[in-house]
């Protein structure tokens, strides 16, 4: 049977957004809760004590990296990706699928699996829904990911439903494979796809609420769908999608999907735009977007947010990251990165201040005025 | 007068290397001392926090750069370097000489000063012997260096002569005005030159013995020269140098050169390779350069260097390191960084050890047989 590694602790009486406790092999995460991505064994740009020290206590790696380099000899030695990178809280992983469909090359799905080329130097690898849990098995992911096959949007009925079944295929193979690794037990999500019917969003829901997962994800959204459209598919999938488990939408992380997605009852969001904003010099604040080499920053010698508690905040000047980043020093990157998943982090807190005060329509609602303009 | 910013506390009894401490503006210097290399307002891929941390309480700006970019505007704004970069120790800058020969295009000396086009945007802009003491001014150097002509290794007495007597003359242009501004008293040093020429140096170091310098830098070795060749000029020039001020050889910072350096009673160095070599993933330890990204350190998960108390040290192996460099990762340089700051901040404490216990004849011995081998 599933372990119960969720619990709920409130709902908000003005929308479906909720606050829980995810209870991880690493210690307990505060739900709605943001993962930084530490696609290849480190939080670009930042250390992990840092990360720490903001308050993050769940980040997100990459399968597919992680297999290819260092590979899974090196994190077999180390004892798991949490010893070799010097990270002590949890981590989550992906299952890899979508970075096979975005950034190998020669990939081919059949039953069995996915097999694909390796982005770094051409050779030739399998995913199968099993190999991908026991690569996850050797990283020692606190929550691992299912195989799924992911689709872009505008592909036809057929094709999307012929993806979702095997999908759904995949994902029993997966629990089977699971019941083998003592420790994965409590720890693999399922992902619901269906892509952009909903007939199939809802089968696909229906079907993994089914299955003796400890959470589900909603994959397949925020692939570059317009806003309206992932807004929709969002609410429609998560109406279906239990609400007795987690439930993780993948890959968002601008504060507007955000929002959109905690309303909806979503509990778990990654996304790589915080940290590769910062090192193209976009620092997040409470009033929006700043492009930090725009010419109107230089002479600036107040904080990029007032009230931020990062480095970047309390020790240097607009002025001064505007100089970094026009000279392309790496420190540049390095604090924003540092000030935007402070931003992010912060941002989660006051969902959740909103959410217990059953507030949240309020809040978000103030949050999008002020960020994206009236 | 010349205010006395220095005094030597020791003399090591084998050799000519001798302990003392710099008085500066921002607090006193042990010295020997090096210095790390933060050219544009950062010491790349590393926090001035950490910088500081790890014990250095002097670093150089590189004027030239600082000219061009943030500027003078903005750093007059900040009311200078300390404030806009959140550095509180000291500051040294160069006088901009050096990066206008090396870097810059189309460069004219003329009597006045020198010409030069900015590797930045092209435009045209004059240094001159005051104009570089107005800029140093501006910064707020703690340490200020006056305008000198770089010369190459390999060119004529006569053209070497003629470098020598503009560098003279500029020197005492400098003084003058230099006493014009009430901050810059105690703090610009003097730079001798003289090519690769025993009698043009021994006359440029009497000149300068006897100018109203409170330092003396010997400007102009470590160029492209044979190494044997840098330790004769050093020796020679250092031997005519008054042995009353601080003495700083400007652009050494590999540990041999060092070590020859501080034998010949030098006080304070500079250079970029530890930071430099960093972000190539070259790492500094007793036993010499570790190249990180050779294969050799997949597997090892022992630290870079034992008993180092650096963050890449006490974190993380030289195989997580090693996936970093390969893996072109931020943290690789990140860390890299920090431990070579370290390494040289460590090696400059052993050495004014072993200079207390009149033992440094023996402690370079060993030093060098162990980084260079037999």
């Amino acid at each position: 049977m599933t372990m119960t590694i969720f619990e709920t602790t409130h709902r908000d009486t003005t929308t479906n957004a909720r606050l829980g406790l995810l209870h991880l092999g690493h210690g307990t995460v505060e739900t709605p809760v943001f993962m930084p991505v530490g696609t290849a064994a480190t939080v670009k740009g930042i250390h992990h004590e840092e990360v720490e020290r903001i308050g993050y206590k769940l980040i997100l790696g990459n399968t597919y990296h992680l297999y290819l380099r260092p590979g899974l000899e090196v994190l077999e030695r180390y004892g798991g990706l949490h010893k070799f990178s010097s990270w002590n809280h949890n981590l989550l992983t992906d299952s890899g699928g979508f970075q096979v469909f975005s950034l190998s090359g020669l990939r081919k799905i059949e039953e069995k699996g996915v097999s694909f080329q390796s982005h770094i130097d051409g050779s030739r690898h399998l995913f199968t829904p099993e190999s991908v849990i026991d690569i996850q098995a050797v990283i020692g992911s606190d929550i691992a990911m299912c195989l799924d096959v992911c689709t872009p949007p505008e592909i036809s009925y057929k094709a999307a439903k012929e993806a979702m079944e095997l999908t759904h295929r995949w994902a029993q193979r997966a629990i089977i494979h699971r019941n083998r690794h003592e420790t994965m037990k409590g720890n693999l999500f399922g992902i619901v796809q269906g892509n952009f019917y909903e007939d199939l969003r809802k089968a696909s829901a229906e079907f993994f609420n089914e299955q003796d997962f400890p959470g589900l994800a909603i994959g397949g959204l925020s692939v570059g769908e317009p806003k309206e459209e992932f807004i929709h598919f969002l609410a429609h999938t998560a109406s279906y999608v239990t609400k007795e488990k987690p439930r993780y939408v993948m890959g968002i992380g601008s504060p507007d999907y955000i929002l959109e997605a905690v309303e909806q009852g979503i509990d778990m969001f990654d996304c790589v735009l915080a940290t590769r904003m910062a090192r193209n010099g976009a620092l997040f604040t409470d009033d929006g977007i700043l492009v930090m080499k725009k010419a109107i920053f230089k002479f600036d010698q107040g904080p990029i947010e007032k009230g931020c508690t990062c480095r970047a905040c309390t020790h240097y000047s607009r002025g001064y990251l505007h100089h970094l980043i026009k000279s392309k020093e790496m420190l540049g990157g390095m604090l924003a990165t540092e000030h935007n998943l402070t931003y992010f982090h912060r941002l989660m807190e006051r969902i959740r201040t909103a959410i217990a005060n059953n507030e949240f329509a309020s809040f978000k609602r103030a949050c999008l005025e002020r960020f994206y303009g009236a």
